[in-house]
């Protein structure tokens, strides 16, 4: 095997994502592999074959797809999974294969045009030699590589898309039950009201099944949403009951411990604003 | 009095949208008279003597302050409040005086540069000649002026103010008790988090007591933060018992509800991320 151009198989290869990195590795030279239920070469038989072995099957699938394939791959080759969590495939990639095992992130969807400027979270639970050939590939490229824990992926997870997702999607429902007219409130409003319904439509014009599985499938995500929840009730009674001061106090709890990071932001979409008003967002 | 340039009175006019609105009005050519406790002339004395009285006052004595000076303004005259409620204000307006009334709200905060691109709502809910004339200083200068009631402004504002500030207050307040390192976060993550996160730093960057009075002051708020809490519930019931099928419902209800202006929001933050890119956020 010739180590800067291994043979790369991916698993659900027939899939947007595994497309998308099809594309990727045979725009920088490399020979790909695609097997699924739907291509002639069975995925055992990929597995076998090839040198580097990317999982890209849906989330609920893949625990069961790994254990498959995994007994499969040469030892001196490299085991990958491409989901949104980390916790469970990476232990079963390290369970089922004694050969290298990076669970990969990539912080993006299918219609990205290229890895330019997109995130790319690796997993090196056993990498052996192969750390530095996967980093180097997407940083080469554009990518931010961010090289973590299954554990501190999953819990910054449960944030970024757990908690987050969650009370957007909530946002859309309550104004469907409150029957607001969202064209209409828009023109009532100040630019950041707008920005955030533009944040909520955008979110809620994405794949459902996909938000169910990232929803549903991260372990660390109803500790998170647990805690939200509570911050809720616990918001409401104070203006229920018109506390000033326990607002206040509140207020400055979530304002204290956002610390610097209140400043930039500020700046940022500041920056955001000036730039949908020459757009003509405003009108 | 020469109708083309009224004597405008501001009472409170030594606050920060006071001072806002004195300039403004002075740009305009327009004779400007402030009063407050700490002026030499009265509140009184200025609503008597003033053809316009704007009352800009911290909202939690608004109404106490219209009920002292509506009844000295004259009958010809143009009584206008700045808050950010209008129901209470301008039933206020209405009984303790006879002149015009039209409630104002305008939805920006003293550190804009100028009216231009800004929203302005107004309630003209006993407007005689006066409609036109706000109207026309407003829109001839770039501002979006609303023509509403006090009703369907307060129920639009329990949304855009209420329901938006509520949710992203309570995400701030997990993210503290999670102990989650916000800029850490940032690193693993897709723009669009950013974004989000950027927005949460801006709003508790502001001054919490006003957030306090704006929760507690709009009677509407109650009603639409429930009805987001008990979309909170439902969601994480269906999370915990794993019902991928009910998660795409509930998720579809709020997609459904939003008909055409996902595609809009989609577009406009897909350019929102692009600015993003180009001004370096994402890296």
């Amino acid at each position: 095997m010739d180590k800067d151009k291994p043979l790369i198989g991916i698993i659900g290869g027939t899939g947007q994502m595994g497309q998308w990195f099809k594309r990727f590795f045979e725009s920088k030279g490399y020979k790909v592999v695609i097997a699924s239920r739907k291509t002639s070469i069975s995925i055992q038989e990929c597995a076998s074959k090839c040198d580097i072995v990317i999982v890209s099957v849906p989330i609920d699938i893949t625990v069961k797809t790994i254990k498959e394939i995994g007994p499969l791959i040469k030892e001196d080759g490299l085991f990958m999974d491409l989901t949104s969590i980390k916790k469970e495939p990476v232990e079963a990639m390290l369970k089922y294969s004694k050969c290298a095992v990076i669970g990969t992130h990539p912080v993006f969807g299918p219609s990205v045009k290229t890895i330019n400027n997109q995130t790319v979270v690796l997993c090196p639970a056993r990498p052996k030699k192969w750390l530095e050939f996967v980093k180097d590939i997407f940083e080469k490229n554009g990518a931010i590589v961010k090289v973590t824990t299954p554990e501190k992926h999953d819990k910054m997870m449960s944030i970024i898309q757990g908690l987050t997702h969650f009370s957007t999607i909530c946002v859309a429902h309550a104004l469907k039950k409150l029957g607001v007219d969202v064209e209409e409130s828009m023109q009532y409003t100040s630019p950041i009201y707008k920005l955030r319904m533009d944040m909520v439509g955008r979110l809620l014009n994405q794949n459902p099944a996909l938000y169910a599985d990232i929803a549903m499938l991260n372990s660390e995500n109803k500790r998170s949403i647990e805690e939200y929840i509570k911050s809720t009730r616990e918001l409401i009674g104070i203006i229920k009951r018109k506390d000033r001061d326990d607002f206040i106090t509140f207020f400055k709890e979530g304002s204290n411990f956002l610390g610097d990071f209140k400043k930039e932001a500020t700046e940022y979409s500041d920056y955001v604003i000036e730039q949908l008003v020459k757009k003509g967002r405003l009108r």
